[in-house]
C-alpha cells in the first residue's frame, strides 16, 4: 500500500475576506499527500520547487513521513508561485498572478525506490506530463487516479484523451464533466467519460459535494455544511489525497469501499477549508477525523 | 391527518429542448395536491380558477380524491397563466407571459369542512394572504408549511417576517436563504432564519438536493442524478407535496421522520421533471414511488 503523488509543491499568495497569507506552502501534491498521509504509510511525493521553498515546510513533510527523495530542488530557480482573491461567497476567485518558474520544465523522474508504488495520484499537471509518468512505471500500479482541469480540455484535448485510457480514476468537476463529455446530464456525461477509460469517475461539485459513478452504480456524497469557510484553496487536492489514502489503507477496491473512500476524502476536505493554506491539515488527530466522519454519517443516514 | 393546500391552479405554456405544451395545468397547488395524494387521504384544496381551465384536469383530481370545495371558479374571468422557456441547461428559464387574472384579487375562503385539517401547506402567494389563511383557520394545524420566495424579500419583506412567526417549516432555496439572512454560510442562515420563527428550513437546491435544518440537527438529501430533466416545472411543489404528504401519514413530526419526508418528496420530485407539466405526476403506481426511494438509498448509503 505505497502510495505516489506527482503534482506541484508551490507557494501561494492568497486574500479571503477572512484575512491575508503571504507565500505559504501550497500545491496539489502536498495537500494530497498531507491529507493521505493520515491513512496511508509510505508516501512518496515527485514534484519540483526553487530555491525560496521554505525548509519548515519541508519539515512538515517529514514530520507526516512524506517521502521527499523525487523532490526536485532547483537551487537557481524560484518555486512555482500562484496568487488570488477569493470573492465574498468564496466560490469564485480572480488569479492574480501566475508564475510557473520551475513547473515550466517540469520533467518529473521517479527514483528506483518508488517503482514498487501500486497507489498513483496523477495531480493536474500537462497531460503529456501525465502520460510520461506512467510510462515510467516499470509495473502500472494497482490504481492510477488523475485530477485535470478544463484548461486542458480547452488546449491539449488529444493529449488528455490519451491519458484517460490509461487510468482507473478521473476526479474533476461537474462543469468540467460536461464540457469533456458535451452532455449536460452528468448522468450522461459520466457515461461517455468512462466509455474514454477511466473505471470511476469522481465529479466534484464544492459546496454540493461529489458523485461517484462506476459502470452500474452511482453514489452521492454531500459536502459538511460549515459554519465558515475560511480559505478554500486546496480543498480539491485534499479531497483527492483522503480518496486515495483511504483506499490505500484499504487496499480493497469495490464500490463499497470507494464510497467510504468518499466520504474520508470529503471529511478532509471540510477540514482543509477551515484554516488558511496548510494549517489545518498538519496537526489533525485521529479522533478529529473519526469524529468528522461521524458527521457525515448522520447528515446522510434516514431508514425508509 | 387531513392536509390542506392553499395556493396556485394555474395554466402554463412550457418550452423546453425536449418540445413544447400548451396551456396545461400547473400552479403550486396542483403539483403538491397530486404528490401528496400517493401518501395521505383527505386532501383539500384552497385556489381560483377561471372559465378555461380544463375540465379533464379537474377530473384529474377527483380521480386522485382531492377534495375541490374550496376551488373557487371565476365563471367570467381568465386562470392565472405563466409561461416560460427552459435555457438548454434546464437550471435557468425566461419567463415569457406572467397573466395574473383570477390570482390579482384572489380571497381564499376556508370552507367549514376544511377547518378540522391538521396540515396545512401555503404555496407562494403574497404574505398577506398567507398569514390570513392561517388566521382563519379556527384550530390552529398540527403543523404549517410555507414556501415563499425572494420577489417577497425584495417588496413585503416586513409581511413576510410576520408570517414566519405564525409557521413550523419554511421552504426556499439557497440563494433565497442566503437573501433571507443576510449571510453566506448556509449553516449561519439557517440559524438567523429559524430564529425568526419556524422550527425546520428545508433548503431546496435543484439538482443537489435539499438540506433540512432543525435547531440542533442537520440533513443532506441529495437529488437523484437523472438521465434526462424533461420538464423542470412544478418539481420543487412536487418535492413540498411528496414532503407534507408523507408527514400527514406517518402522524409523527419527529427528526427522523423529517428525514424521511425529505427523501419522499425528492423521490417525487424526481419523477415530476420526467414527463411535461403533471403527465408522470398522475399515473403513478406505490411499487414505482417504493422502488424511487429504495434509489435514494442506494445512492446514499455507505459503511464505516
Amino acid at each position: 500500500m505505497s502510495l505516489l503523488f506527482i503534482g506541484t509543491v508551490a507557494l501561494d499568495t492568497l486574500e479571503t475576506p477572512y484575512g491575508q497569507a503571504e507565500r505559504i506552502a501550497g500545491g496539489s501534491a502536498t495537500y494530497a499527500s498531507l491529507a493521505a498521509s493520515y491513512f496511508a504509510k509510505d508516501i512518496n511525493i515527485v514534484a519540483v520547487i526553487g530555491n525560496d521553498f521554505p525548509k519548515a515546510d519541508l519539515k512538515s513533510f517529514e514530520e507526516h513521513q512524506i517521502n521527499l527523495e523525487g523532490l526536485q530542488i532547483k537551487e537557481d530557480e524560484k518555486s512555482f508561485f500562484w496568487s488570488g482573491r477569493y470573492h465574498a461567497d468564496m466560490n469564485s476567485r480572480d488569479t492574480l498572478i501566475t508564475d510557473l518558474n520551475v513547473l515550466e520544465n517540469f520533467d518529473p523522474v521517479i527514483p528506483a525506490s518508488y517503482q514498487n508504488c501500486t497507489y498513483l495520484m496523477l495531480g493536474n499537471l500537462t497531460p503529456g506530463i501525465q502520460k510520461k509518468v506512467i510510462e515510467s512505471m516499470h509495473t502500472r500500479p494497482k490504481l492510477i487516479v488523475l485530477d485535470t482541469m478544463n484548461f486542458w480540455m480547452d488546449i491539449m484535448l488529444d493529449d488528455l484523451i490519451e491519458v484517460l485510457s490509461m487510468i482507473d480514476v478521473l476526479t474533476i468537476n461537474d462543469e468540467e464533466a460536461r464540457q469533456l463529455s458535451g452532455e449536460y446530464s452528468l448522468v450522461k456525461a459520466a457515461r461517455k467519460i468512462l466509455a474514454m477509460g477511466p473505471k470511476y469517475l469522481v465529479i466534484k461539485k464544492g459546496e454540493h459535494g461529489a458523485l461517484l459513478f462506476s459502470a452500474d452504480n452511482v453514489f452521492y456524497a454531500p459536502a459538511l455544511p460549515l459554519e465558515d469557510v475560511f480559505d478554500p484553496t486546496g480543498a480539491g487536492d485534499t479531497f483527492a489525497g483522503g480518496f486515495i489514502g483511504y483506499l490505500a489503507k484499504s487496499e480493497d477496491l469495490s464500490f463499497d469501499t470507494f464510497k467510504k473512500a468518499i466520504i474520508h476524502g470529503s471529511a478532509m476536505a471540510s477540514f482543509c477549508v477551515e484554516k488558511f493554506g496548510t494549517d489545518r491539515l498538519k496537526h489533525l488527530s485521529q479522533q478529529e477525523i473519526t469524529d468528522r466522519v461521524a458527521r457525515f454519517v448522520s447528515l446522510t443516514t434516514f431508514a425508509v
